[in-house]
């Protein structure tokens, strides 16, 4: 990198000569809370308005050790669930004065390597949804003294903190809504294959339907994405007994579901064959849809990541935390409900 | 901002006591392109890895002037528009190793007074998408030398370059295919109201209609938001002379069309109403809505967008540019075609 002469840098020095104060009082004028007479404030910010000055926070969390800069990798952002995280956590880091530095990950259920970079940038916290650390990154973030917390998606790894819902309780509450619908046929479409977030999703729904005595549960995984998700749809409905039931590990899916099954096959949503979804965004209740789904809204998670984060920040010797939002079936109409 | 001791940094002067090198020659090491052995930057990299040493490129950025950061101002996250812009423009950014400082301003068309703070990061650019630059923060920007794009929206403030789609063609194409569609009232949804963007598509949508002889026009606006653009199309629907066809300034805004049309009025799309809307997010092409729309892909204008921001950092006395990315009308199932 060659540098740059064309850009000027107005520094604290020429703040403070333009203003006729020390260069102290200038450094005051910009740090919350010190000590400085509103007369002189009020000088300092006149010149630095003049010379086009903004105090260097980059510079500034050199010394302080803060950048006020939370890394956020993510993927999947074609899936309205992820988009909402970015914008839940955008809003709530925002008032305290904090913003996201985005790195988009492959979508996939391996580490992204780029990931390592995010070091480079001094960041205070990483929070990643949607891909997970590699062991690499968990060391080097523990030895950097950045806390790492994932949303949405258990760890295998000890030491990364995490925040996700109530998957099992949510797999068998959804098992339980199917069976009292009188559903004989179930289907579950997860989203990435050996993710822990689908997996434990699926043990809480076939440790539901185990208990009422079915044991054969179809399985697909969808990827998180709606093509791979309409795929799936369409084994299913092709196979000998296909499924009256379908669970979708995300809304997402679960909407590429119905879209097969109410246009490609011609089948009447809930009638012939039900579905339900997972996270409950926006969309979902749309009358195009009006998807019966589990709500595990992206605000409570992102509140609960951020608080977590700055738990971990002030006290850097906790240990990492596994944190469960809960949340609640929400019926509608994709699914038939117990008859009366 | 008290000092954080509890967390230790480590710099390049214990990796080059660790090394058994020179300090510069641990610079050199982490600088693309410098001049160092092999061997020595072998050596460097063992004992950074071994420390847990990042070379920190907000230090590096106070030397270069550059941060390798781009500040993307967003708003409308829900929209899947601009979801996809995240997405974009975050994927092509990783090319060059560079990342996106998020800012999400309220939505709206009033400048977001927040977004001044961006220039305390030392970006090396500004992208704004869904919102706009007060005339301050074009004035700062300019006196820091840090380049402003605005995506899908035209700017009133000379000085601010734009990559927009072909929005006054593209109204006209519009206007023309449901004139085609044997269409007689025709209603307009817009997006925020004030907005070039929106402004100039229903000035080509009205320009190609009046030539055509037909001077009313029903215009709504439905804040680019799915309720606010719900509530538009029932005003519309529970008019004495509803219209036949209508043209959304947004996909989003037109899935709420068609749902209100459908869902709440009993009418088919499009043989009671033709519903056509503008972007060609992927929701668009999904079976629910099979939406006829313009397409403006997020891809190209971030594309354009990314190559206007380099020209502009390598040539800061550039002028601002307005950059138009050429677009189609994908014709689907919710617009009546012309009769045989």
């Amino acid at each position: 990198m060659k540098k740059d002469t064309s850009r000027k840098t107005i520094t604290e020095s020429d703040v403070a000569k333009h203003a006729g104060v020390s260069q102290s009082a200038v450094s005051r004028a910009f740090t919350p809370g010190a000590s400085i007479s509103p007369k002189t404030r009020e000088k300092v910010i006149k010149a630095a308005e003049e010379l086009g000055y903004h105090p260097n926070l980059l510079a500034r969390s050199l010394v302080t050790n803060r950048s006020n800069i939370i890394a956020l990798a993510i993927s999947y952002l074609e899936n309205p669930f992820y988009a909402q995280v970015v914008r839940e956590l955008s809003q709530k880091l925002r008032e305290s004065d904090r913003h996201i530095l985005l790195f988009s990950a492959p979508d996939g259920n391996q580490p992204d390597p780029d990931l390592e970079k995010v070091l480079r940038y001094q960041v205070d916290a990483l929070i990643l949804t949607g891909t997970k650390a590699s062991p690499d990154l968990k060391d080097q973030c523990r030895k950097a003294g950045v806390p790492i917390v994932q949303i949405n998606r258990k760890s295998d790894l000890s030491g990364i903190s995490t925040v996700c819902g109530e998957d099992f309780e949510a797999g068998q509450i959804i098992a339980q809504h199917l069976l009292d619908g009188g559903h004989k046929r179930f289907a579950y479409i997860g989203g990435t294959e050996g993710s822990n977030t689908s997996r434990i999703r699926e043990e809480g729904f076939r440790d539901a339907l185990a208990k009422a005595g079915i044991k054969d549960v179809m399985v697909r995984y969808g990827a998180n994405k709606f093509e791979a998700a309409a795929i799936a749809v369409r084994e299913l409905l092709d196979s000998k007994m296909p499924p009256d039931a379908i669970f979708c590990a995300s809304d997402y899916m679960a909407f590429a579901a119905m879209d097969v099954a109410r246009n490609e096959y011609g089948l009447k949503v809930p009638e012939d064959v039900s579905v339900v979804g997972f996270n409950d965004v926006p969309d979902a209740s749309h009358a195009a849809y009006n998807l019966t789904t589990y709500s595990q809204p992206a605000g409570a998670l992102v509140d609960e990541a951020v608080k977590l984060v700055d738990e971990l920040i002030e006290n850097p010797s906790k240990r990492a935390q596994r944190r469960e939002v809960p949340g609640e079936l929400i019926i509608r109409t994709s699914s038939r409900q117990k008859a009366a």
